[in-house]
């Protein structure tokens, strides 16, 4: 006793002690650690090593014992557009223009900013279920979303989105880049709310108004986000109205930059590839959403290759339709070989890096997707009592190609456990059911009209 | 009082009242009913309808009430290896020869029964666990399948698979024909499984043997099935071998027939679509597995336009690596609009009945796959209540396009409950976990030598 006493160190105290059977790291080396423990204070990461090393070395005020769980980093979702969870399945296998003229529009138009917070409630409720703990958003009316992603404990990137000027919402670029100020504003003491610059896309948005959004970026030190080369149909358009192709347009502008998250690259060329990774731009890709759509199969392997950093996102679940990011890292993985005829390409580790600290640097938030020392504890576990994660050779594997998104029992975000074995720490699950419905009369009410 | 009993007519008694705020039946009609029943008799369906007119018809021995729920035909996997469970996520992203030859051939040549049966016996589990309540199988040793789907209350088609002769399992023709018609004996007086004839492959097995193959199916009255134009690899070795592309190959033999069904059919020409369909082939469509393989994408709207009966499988769960129809069912819409340009092909009706009525055709057990009078009881219900189906707009594109197949709270075959709120009733899950483990040390041990 007396030895023990003199040559133990005096232990460490932490908040909270998590023990697991296998920790999937995702840092710089990509470390999997079974039997495996994280120490966590003050929302971030003191430790990750074997618990019995940490069982030694610490003091926690409270422990978490996640026996045959796995911890993943948090996912993140590098492009969505949260309110529009509202239009989920309300039409589907549609041609993208007779989708937006005759079903979405007409409703967006009316929408109120109650309607609005019920997706929103939903799409977090998802994303939290799922195993997505920050995302980059996209929409209008923005501080619905971040009050929403405040409430439920997420982290959330707020893009407010505009076209060209003046519009039913911005008469003048002034009025709009007001806003997005606010919006900032809104969160500056938020330490999970942040803000990003959203023109909507390089052929809705004049190129003098495209530049002069990024000088704000700028000036804000804040991302700047826009959807690009989703399609052939939107380079037959760039081409027609600026003689460029979209990546060409963005080049021309000096717009293709680190600041820079472009979602969808769908449409580039090998050229256009070299550009994005010479001048360090991020891109999101969105499987789901550009199948569904049928906008086309990305080159992502091509450009992971060429160093491009690659992230992934859900789009809206008006087009994907879900906000799950287990399943859109499958569907990269599986379509990824196709689209390169190689069984090779976009491999399981490619596509939960994709998943994971790709996304976060998307986001401009490059300490998060991954469980180490010093980065926020933003974690996820998955129930590996789940059949269809037996038997397990690889947890990236399972990670990927196995998980539905479902064996999701444990959520959390800056050390705070948002879900926890079908309990929803932050949301009111029934009172976000009636809402639904009420949502549901409402949309149908209004397509009538 | 008096009138009441007067003018009411007899309750019919019945074994089972199941209530549900939907019903997606299947029926012919595709009829969705809203605050509905159905009433369940010696296994069988005896009457679908609202609610409220089957409480007043029928006097239940028992109730099942499953507000909140949508019911669904139980899901019909038309192609699966099930003991290949084994091998889920073993070796992952590699080509096919390299896949087989470097990984599982080495370890399947030692593989014993008892190992097999685990693997059969997760796989049962994740259907299930996913709503799936019958299969068609192909492997060796059967009746492994066999039993672990009679012990868990599943529905299965059981393919003992054959190469040419002689093979490690068949020394000659014949020694393979017994063995079918022990396996059809085996299982003679259970309602639940049947067997079929499954050839491996058009390249893999000889012409005459193909034909000897049918001439056993045709007596025994059961399915024949087999691999077929699953990519353009297999067509070039066919072609090389036979001077003939494999939809062809089949023709010549007179082996294109309405009691054929052809897995994968991912290179076929649009002459062969015609043929197919004028012959009344069945073929399975698995786009999980002809992703990760890189086989190609499937001309599936094109052959459902022809009038083929397309139904779905997950193939193996070594290259899918799940058994989860939810997610194919999405696969097969998602892709199938990239693959034909079209954003209305494949649409959710189109996913959901290759499902259900069109794979029960692929397994030659058409009266499955739908809720209708007459019909199995064979039903799943999905928790309206997870957030990724709110709100929800059309039953249908839920179930196809935002389930996961976790939201499945409820497995019933022939009026079993098979599965029910987390609860397995024919499977010992941690047993099974138990058993996972054993396995997985078993295959990295012979995977050595
Ligand atoms: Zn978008
Ligand atoms: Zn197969």
């Amino acid at each position: 006793m007396n030895t023990n006493q003199i040559t133990a160190s005096v232990p460490t105290k932490c908040d909270l002690l998590v023990r697991a059977d296998v920790v999937v790291t995702q840092d710089t080396d990509r470390r999997v650690i079974t039997s495996a423990g994280v120490a966590i204070t003050d929302g971030l990461i003191v430790e990750v090593a074997g618990y019995n090393e940490l069982e030694a070395k610490f003091q926690p005020t409270q422990r978490l014992d996640m026996a045959g769980k796995m911890l993943l980093p948090g996912l993140v979702n590098g492009h969505t557009h949260l309110p529009m969870t509202l239009f989920r399945g309300y039409a589907d296998d549609l041609p993208l223009m007779e989708w937006l003229e005759d079903h979405i529009w007409p409703v967006e138009f009316q929408l109120t900013d109650e309607i609005l917070s019920i997706g929103a409630d939903i799409g977090c409720c998802e994303l939290i279920r799922t195993g997505c703990t920050a995302f980059l958003n996209g929409y209008f009316h923005e501080y619905i979303t971040g009050d929403a992603a405040n409430a439920a404990g997420l982290r959330a990137v707020l893009g407010e989105g505009f076209f060209h000027f003046p519009s039913p919402h911005f008469p003048t670029a002034n009025d709009c880049w007001d806003t997005i100020r606010t919006l900032d504003a809104r969160y500056d003491k938020n330490s999970r709310i942040r803000t990003a610059v959203t023109p909507h896309a390089a052929f809705t948005v004049n190129p003098d108004e495209l530049q002069a959004s990024f000088q704000l970026a700028t000036d804000l030190d804040i991302p700047w986000q826009v959807h690009l080369a989703e399609s052939p149909v939107e380079t037959a358009v760039c081409l027609e109205k600026h003689g460029k192709r979209p990546v060409e347009l963005l080049r021309s502008l000096n717009l293709l930059t680190p600041r820079t998250t472009l979602h969808h690259c769908v449409d580039v060329t090998d050229d256009e590839i070299t550009a994005l990774a010479e001048n360090g731009v991020n891109v999101v890709h969105n499987p789901a959403s550009n199948l569904k759509l049928c906008s086309g199969l990305s080159p992502v392997q091509k450009m992971v290759d060429a160093g491009v950093t690659v992230g992934l996102g859900t789009d809206g679940a008006s087009s994907n339709n879900q906000l799950n990011m287990f399943r859109d890292m499958a569907l990269a993985a599986l379509i990824g070989k196709v689209r390169h005829e190689d069984a090779s390409a976009v491999n399981a580790q490619t596509a939960l890096d994709m998943a994971t600290v790709n996304s976060a640097r998307c986001l401009g938030w490059p300490e998060l997707g991954r469980i180490e020392k010093g980065c926020p504890a933003d974690m996820i576990a998955l129930d590996l009592g789940s059949p269809n994660l037996m038997p397990m050779f690889s947890p990236v594997s399972h990670a990927v190609y196995a998980a539905t998104g479902m064996e999701v029992c444990m959520t959390m975000v800056a050390g705070e456990i948002l879900y926890l074995y079908g309990d929803f720490r932050t949301i009111d699950v029934q009172a976000l059911r009636d809402n639904a419905f009420s949502a549901v009369e409402w949309v149908r009410t209004k397509a009538k009209k």
